[in-house]
């Protein structure tokens, strides 16, 4: 495995596990005002795009970890819906 | 360009426009502290890697989306910085 895929992997463990720690400080503090609506919805279906993308690519590791990141999203857009209205 | 390409352009800019309504809102409320740490600096050096693997693989798209992707970011992480001291 070269430089450059390794790069790649590194990138998408990185981005997908941020998810991780963020989705347990929403879930904790139940606040997530200061996250933006736009922000929410907007990359929710977009992660939800890779996940298609992955798919008609039959590529297993952008489906996993968009998948992942769909997941742990949902966990900021529930609590800011449950707890903003 | 065959639909599979046309998506994967569409969760691209899903992905990397929906940080500009949330940089818009943090900028203005100077609030992010429902953000995590752990969060903002783990996809920051996500999306740095990503531009990394973008200019090895001399893709200008994954170079310019995750550029603009993280100067977005940097809003909310300046922002956080310096409320939170």
């Amino acid at each position: 495995m070269n430089l450059t895929l390794w790069i790649g992997l590194l990138a998408a463990t990185l981005t997908t596990s941020s998810f991780l720690p963020q989705a347990l400080k929403t879930w904790r503090s139940q606040r997530a005002d200061d996250f933006s609506w736009s922000y929410l919805l907007l990359f929710g279906i977009g992660i939800l795009m890779w996940d298609v993308y992955g798919w008609l690519r039959q590529d297993a590791a952008i489906v996993i970890a968009n998948s992942m990141t769909l997941a742990l999203l949902s966990v900021i857009i529930f609590t800011k819906y449950r707890t903003e209205r």
